[in-house]
């Protein structure tokens, strides 16, 4: 049985497992106007994950954590739009990185303000110097370990949005809170599931907006000269609080902008 | 400045990067008898980790901290014998993955009872079904990003004592919680540290110790042959807590096992 806590009542005790090895996952879920419309996606990966990580929680714990919180923010919140966190751990106990047999996972409750949504004219994006390390029985996962993203998000100046990060054959990822989509005259890349270190929300919505609307999308490797090339129609970068988000210009070179990703996932959060 | 947060009294506030994104430190550090005997190691490990990350604590203040926690767990603990545990995080605050300028760092200080020493006659160990992902600009660092660790730690099982862990080359890179020396013919061999997921304190200083003593030492790549060899004088695990370890089996195959490491070291923690 999880065990639930509010940030705002002090947080996780201290002697958790998430504190102490990045033992566990999170989640930030977009609520607007009181409605969060990524909820089942967000709900569903981490079950999965806690699955893969054999952090024993189910869905319906899950569901039963997200609507007490929509509740209770929604009350006591002045506006009804924010970012939900939920932070869920393995719980405490164990002799060192070796978990206690049984041990009961706890979950932290906390918020925050929308963030302000990026350029709808396309953002400025760099590539990382911090190179992306994947362990394939760990990809994807949004998990606790989160320190390359943050060794990467520090090289972020001025008004350079994102970085992208690169894996040890030189192929792009992704960036540091955002997944990666390329239009190229043969149609869409993203690179695959199991080579991501986080695999959004966004990115599965989008995948299933893509196919549903016949488009050809292929899953794979991406060089950087796929996002130079003179034929690239286009590069996106994806995250559920964000949306779809299009790159006017990498690493000083101007890319093509054109709605047509937001026009076929239907779905850019406003903060109206 | 650092804060200080003591265990005992809740521990460190909700909103720290150390529990969003494994944004820290630790550092266990044995105390027998009120005295540390690797305490000046640890603190220089933890103030150079500090550094590489971006976390602005200085060498004095760590050992403030020591100090301070010394003499408190020193006093009212029933016995002066006791694991120290420091873990120090970047602090609160930040956008994301970003962390906020000047960001003020946390320390949460807390204390475990000794472990019991395992076997002097030598310990059981497999090989990990979990491959280690190490990336060059976080090496050796005794980050709290320790899930590869966590899920190699649930494959023990029954009496083996640790599992090693392999890179994507198949080099066999270290335990869960302990760094690895093999005795050949040609002298001792330990992975470099620049290839290490942690590289220890122990290391440190079994390496200072075995080249003190004009014992021929590589650090370079071991592969699973060089330990499984006939002509293996020895394979052994060092771990500042634990102090070295002799392997007598490994994945099945028994190991010579002689006190030669402990010997050179000079250093066998006790509980006495």
């Amino acid at each position: 049985m999880v065990k639930l806590y509010w940030a705002e009542d002090g947080g996780i005790p201290p002697g958790d497992r998430g504190l102490a090895y990045g033992d566990g996952l999170f989640e930030t879920i977009r609520v607007d106007n009181g409605h969060a419309p990524m909820q089942a996606y967000h709900l569903d990966r981490m079950t999965q994950d806690a699955a893969r990580l054999g952090i024993s929680i189910t869905r319906a714990e899950l569901t039963a954590v997200f609507h007490q919180a929509l509740q209770r923010y929604a009350e006591s919140h002045a506006e009804d739009s924010l970012v939900l966190k939920l932070t869920l751990t393995r719980g405490a106990g164990g002799r060192g990185y070796r978990p206690a047999p049984g041990v009961q996972p706890n979950i932290l409750v906390s918020y925050s303000s929308l963030p302000p949504l990026p350029d709808c004219r396309g953002v400025k994006v760099d590539f990382s110097r911090v190179p992306l390390t994947i362990n394939p029985l760990l990809a994807g996962i949004k998990s606790l370990n989160r320190l390359e993203q943050v060794m990467a998000a520090l090289e972020l100046q001025g008004d350079v949005f994102e970085v992208l990060m690169a894996n040890a054959s030189g192929h792009i990822v992704e960036g540091t809170r955002t997944n990666l989509f390329v239009e190229t005259s043969n149609g869409w890349l993203t690179p695959a599931a199991g080579s991501v270190a986080v695999a959004g929300v966004m990115r599965r919505y989008v995948l299933e907006r893509l196919r549903a609307a016949g488009e050809p999308v292929k899953e794979g490797p991406v060089l950087p000269e796929d996002l130079l090339a003179e034929d690239c129609l286009g590069v996106y970068l994806t995250n559920s609080v964000l949306g779809v988000v299009p790159v006017r210009s990498l690493a000083g070179q101007d890319l093509p902008v054109t709605g047509r990703l937001a026009t076929i996932c239907g779905y850019t959060p406003t903060t109206e």
